[in-house]
């Protein structure tokens, strides 16, 4: 079986072979074709900009793999700013004897999830580094895009009064990597949720671009995230457990594995928050989409405790839900 | 002594907590500061776009670091294009257990040379992950710029007739790297030319716009980058051996170790090549800045043997200069 040399990342005659037999294969266009120091870019101002880097283990996993999740989680970042993303680039760090078939099969579905985003990858970075110095394959990508609304949605701008919608089920992928990586088999697979979320996110602006606030929950969870605005904003985030979606198969893995869903990765959800008035129709347009048919409001924002997240619970009680100290589930992205 | 736990990767408090006391201590700024998703950038079109990833080895180096090495690396792929770089995202990979000191180092660092760079670092992203998954700490960068000439240099605008220009002397880094790595000592030592380009490169297109080609020679070395050039415009690079700037102690630890100054990394030189009639001015510009005080042009462009390299050597032989297979220098960059 071929497997990745050191000679790959060289600069030299193997590292050209590597990029025109294999990411120009499934990456290449016009731009990244050119082979420059830099790519030769238009795009229109403002703009947004996001990095993030892949270090998931297994690379691939039930519902995705590395590769597709690299694309995935920077196309979201990006449009979560009301910005259409446009370009991205990719810097690859591979581990000396990474068997080929497995590159090129994360390349492809790479180039798979660009395209379906609508997004081109226009610059990219090859390192291969000796046996035991990464564990097979890291993978960052970042990427730019037009802004196309008046005032672009932010972690600081939720206000008394806002509805808290959410664009689906909760903690799919965290508990689809923790599944595959400890071995446990349910009786209904849970596969990752991850999911470029930009054409619902464009959609969902244009027709009410009075939102305030739009976050994916990935690392930390919905927990984490909400922590994170109502810090940002000053407000506090009330939700209601009984509303919040999480399918019984991760409920359930979560309660063998002692884990909260709510601080469990997803890589193919949002947070909107945004005028209750404009509620029904944001829930509407949601569920218009495959990405968010199981839509719901979970919550409103109060100026009661700022800063903080209170849980309801069925039973009428409250709970604050704080930030954890760590996780300890590292490499769930 | 303090170490990154895998709780500082986890998106929960303790990350909170290691980006505002270490990131935003050295590398905060308005935009960095709000912690949103994604940057939100004013920039100008057309733009230059570039991606590296940074796995040197040793991280602290004499002459620079890993901290330093990820902006001047960036920083100069975005110039090449004739552009201005503006804004810089990061994305850390680090391993548990690297001393606090170490990542604060880098990072401190890492604000010097963006701050010198007139860089601002305005998104980024930290992965802890296990003990032994990566060696210390590797770092992604990701620049743009704005391109403030009408037609930006590129690799394939090389032609018969141009000067072939180089900044200083070659294999600095290169050799700085293998020699610490190796614990080799010299009589002088040799220091790592790093540096940010960007400054000069402006005052030269501003003055000289017809440049056609501008690439700076990291891994692979002159040699390699010149062979790019030669292939990608169709045309014969030329170059006179004795005229091409390389340290006598670089040139010995080259001898001693098997190697050859011309295919070894620099990380603050830059070829320029440009119609001759501008060649003198062109070297002037270069030589009234301490970063290309030993700037010389040290070939031409020809017709000839187009897609090859020919070194003429001192006694009026010549050579072909060929890309290599493969490098076998892992992690010099």
């Amino acid at each position: 079986m071929e497997r990745v040399l050191l000679d790959y990342g060289s600069g030299g005659k193997a590292s050209h072979r590597l990029i025109g037999e294999l990411f120009l294969k499934y990456l290449g266009n016009e731009i990244l074709d050119r082979l420059d120091d830099a790519a030769f870019l238009h795009i229109g101002s403002p703009i947004s900009m996001s990095t993030d880097t892949f270090t998931v283990d297994p690379i691939f996993f039930p519902g995705g793999d590395i590769g597709s999740l690299a694309v995935h989680g920077t196309v979201n970042d990006v449009a979560m700013l009301g910005a259409r993303p446009k370009y991205m680039t990719c810097g690859f760090i591979i581990e000396e004897g990474l068997p080929m078939a497995d590159l090129e099969r994360i390349v492809e579905s790479m180039g798979n999830a660009a395209r379906e985003a609508g997004v081109l990858v226009v610059s990219g970075d090859t390192k291969v580094v000796p046996k035991g110095t990464v564990d097979k394959i890291f993978i960052n990508t970042t990427g730019i895009g037009e802004i196309f609304v008046a005032e672009a949605p932010s972690g600081h701008r939720a206000a008394p009064g806002d509805a808290i919608l959410i664009s689906g089920f909760m903690g799919d992928h965290g508990l689809a990597i923790l599944s595959k990586r400890e071995g446990l088999t349910f009786e209904a697979p849970v596969l990752s949720d991850c999911a470029s979320l930009n054409h619902l996110i464009v959609r969902l602006l244009e027709a009410i671009p009075e939102v305030h606030v739009l976050r994916d929950p990935t690392r930390g969870g919905l927990a984490t995230t909400l922590n994170e605005i109502a810090g940002q904003s000053g407000v506090e985030c009330r939700i209601f457990e009984s509303q919040i979606p999480v399918r019984p198969e991760v409920s359930g893995g979560c309660s063998f594995l002692g884990l909260d869903p709510l601080y469990l990765a997803n890589e193919g959800k949002f947070i909107c928050i945004l005028p209750q008035e404009h509620a029904e129709a944001a829930l509407a347009i949601m569920r218009s989409d495959p990405l968010g048919a199981d839509a719901v409001q979970i919550g409103n924002v109060r100026g009661e405790h700022p800063g903080k997240v209170v849980l309801e619970t069925p039973l009428g009680g409250t709970r604050l839900m704080d930030m954890l100290e760590g996780e300890q589930l590292p490499r769930i992205c």
